[in-house]
């Protein structure tokens, strides 16, 4: 399934050889636009009296749609393509992270005190009081973010290599966004006792771990005996992560509608570590009419193949999820790209609210459905209201850290999806701004304090 | 066992305030020389008409010592001490690395490439061949730092939190010097198989394993393992890295006396880690003449407590240290401070060469046997000849990560030695100078394309 809007993800960069006369660079650009492409930047690199060779950088919006505009550009006359580069896998050349010393070494004294001999006594420290860890090493502010590949991004099992880029990505968001010092751990083994074991074997460096992309229903169990098991906070971002902020979106979409949520009908479609959690976390909140759907239909108290976090919402009544979305409030979709079709959208109630998540495919395009809906978001960053974990996962560490929590807690989720909701006052809030941009730089820190807050209502916090 | 001479592992930081007059300062300074304290930079913080404020840097030569220095400067009439800090504590407060973000997210354009969705196609990318894992991702760049914290520096089994300032110091070096991103992986269990197991386990993210600060005999099997079961290098640090090290050290000290390393007598204390990684690199380079010692003496096949690595250096003879040593050409020490009196180096025969490594503390202190030595050498910064790892491993996973070597072989080892070695040229060969300063900025690459010719000619190079 391709996007249909030009996004910077499919953005490639055309260096052109172009005769040096009038009309020469608007041939290209019209031939770009009438293929639909998204120019962006045009850079001059080199120009003579004969020639000149410039960058063009053009937002496509898929592969196949990159290689058209390629094309179109191919056939002018007398202009010559010297080379395409793709912006995504340029920047991704070499990794997005990097470990950088905090100190100078210059010369031996240096060395003497952040090595050895120095350094021992530092060793000696920690071994007489263990708290010290905290004080005297990277403990204190740093997550490991963990995955087995198992279910990357809705990509599917694509093991642990593959699933590298996204917790790079994800460690850049957690230093950008909390200062906070993550580190990917992707995992050999798919297997749950191997996961809680290695955790808990690497975990003396870590101040936390961040679950990533690891399926269900294994997920639910990992999370929980790694909570039980280890004293530092464990967080599995697909699910909490997910829950917060869509709570935190579902908060202000209602007041835009002005439905309450105790009242309103959610069907969530996905029934995986996110669609659970939004799940556990709406009904946390007050929402009592909740229907869960999985690709075979409702969670249907009929079924025989559901597990026991599906049991926990299943119902009487049964189903596809194109009858449960009639007269309907609001669907939740964390499942997959294009599920969702206009028609089931305008079966829905008045004043429908679609929260379509699947990444990177929404269940359905934006665009099909802008004027049948109240409220519209997705877990694309181009597009508004973005549902993106980003919003949570930086400052929930934050505050855990700062507090030295034991634990994340089912209150701190709430604070923090309260926080982020109510950071948008009631006369910015419209259709297209529910919740905050990702790079509103109050985000982490409004979330770390509610965090905190929380966490030492709930006496989880060490000091 | 106290250090003997003042140096930077204990330096303090004292704030003064003195009446500002005359003489003041002076009669701080000589109340610090007084003790034999080393007076650094004095910074002066604030002055005004009546009083001045001022920071005082003095390396101490111990905890001890340094409590003395400051008890000198107190009881001196009308100075008063503000704050006193210890700047070995200081500078390891919040640890010593950081993990940074290599792009800049400025805006969704960056985040849509850097992250979801664009984050994507670079997973698909991988799933569809694994190889490119090393070109998109951090994988090619970074080593893990493996520690059970079980033999942390001479300190003994402190446990993996206590380890980990090592290890972060650790990563510190594989930055500074070969542009390395090293990750500290401090583990919670001791036992072999799990470590194997655990390191198997996260091992995609990694280009290579430096492992550190594991006991013997059990680092033996684990390396040996490991390097069976993994496609990536793997390296004892403690093993060969002091290996490499002392074989050029020694290469050079022996063209000082002109002996050969074939002809030599040697005796190695400490049968552990380092011991045994030295004996087994000396006698391929070409030792023929090794008496091995532990803690109970010479290893002799008479002894019933010898593990199977000892065994292989195990001899007819037997005895203490001090016997093993009478008329002996050289001794290299990897065991514990103080184990070597002057009075056995004076047994030794002509023109001896002492390489007392123990770490923080040598077997012998240099000040007590500079004459009765032709070359003295130690593991410490604060002396010459300084026998320090970081003069191989840098270096060696530099060159191994460049031809993305599938192992470490010991011509690897060997031509890392020789190319450390043949940096001090014959003139400025001296008895101070047998080995490059750790801070001699050629030695990394010097070692790295040694490594790289090595894995070349033994197959292990993958491109």
């Amino acid at each position: 399934m391709a996007d249909l809007t030009p996004n910077p993800s499919f953005s490639l960069t055309i260096r052109l050889q172009l005769p040096n006369r009038t009309g020469m660079l608007a041939s290209v650009t019209q031939a770009i636009a009438e293929v639909g492409g998204n120019l962006g930047q045009i850079s001059t690199i080199e120009q003579t009296r004969k020639i000149s060779i410039r960058d063009l950088s053009v937002d496509a919006a898929s592969t196949e749609h990159a290689e058209q505009i390629v094309q179109a550009v191919k056939v002018l006359q007398d202009i010559k393509i010297l080379d395409v580069y793709d912006r995504t896998f340029s920047i991704h050349r070499g990794g997005k992270i990097t470990i950088e010393s905090k100190l100078d070494l210059h010369n031996q004294a240096d060395l003497s005190m952040a090595y050895t001999p120095g350094v021992g006594r530092i060793c000696k420290a920690i071994a007489q009081d263990p708290d010290q860890v905290y004080a005297l090493t990277i403990k204190g502010n740093t997550v490991a973010i963990v995955t087995d590949g198992s279910a990357v991004l809705g990509l599917g099992n694509l093991g642990p290599e593959a699933a590298l880029p996204v917790m790079e990505g994800k460690a850049m968001l957690f230093k950008e966004f909390a200062g906070i010092d993550a580190f990917p751990i992707c995992l050999a083994t798919q297997d749950t006792d191997k996961i809680i074991e290695t955790i808990k074997n690497i975990a003396p460096v870590f101040g936390g771990v961040n679950l990533e992309d690891i399926s269900a229903p294994r997920c639910f169990e990992i999370e929980t005996r790694l909570k039980q098991e280890l004293d530092i906070p464990v967080f599995h971002d697909d699910q909490h992560g997910t829950a917060i902020v869509s709570l935190a979106a579902l908060i202000n979409a209602l007041k835009l509608v002005k439905k309450s949520l105790e009242d309103v009908r959610i069907v969530i479609n996905g029934a995986g570590a996110a669609g659970v959690a939004i799940a556990r976390l709406l009904r946390k909140a007050g929402a009592r009419n909740i229907l869960l759907c999985d690709s075979k239909g409702i969670l249907s108290k009929k079924r025989s193949d559901l597990t026991q976090e599906k049991l926990e919402f299943a119902v009487e009544a049964s189903g596809t999820l194109a009858g449960a979305l009639v007269g309907t409030d609001i669907f939740l979709g964390v499942s997959a790209p294009g599920v969702l079709t206009p028609e089931m959208v305008r079966s829905m109630a008045k004043d429908s609210i679609v929260m379509a998540m699947a990444n990177p495919i929404p269940e359905i395009q934006p665009e099909l459905i802008a004027h049948d809906v109240a409220v519209m978001a997705t877990g694309r960053s181009d597009y508004p209201n973005q549902i993106n974990n980003v919003l949570a996962f930086p400052g929930v560490f934050r505050g855990a850290l700062d507090c030295r929590a034991s634990s994340i807690t089912t209150n701190m989720y709430l604070e923090a999806a309260f926080a982020i909701a109510n950071l948008i006052n009631a006369t910015d809030l419209d259709r297209e701004h529910i919740i905050p941009s990702v790079f509103d730089e109050r985000v982490a820190s409004a979330v770390a304090g509610a965090v905190q807050q929380a966490a030492r209502q709930d006496g989880v916090a060490r000091r």
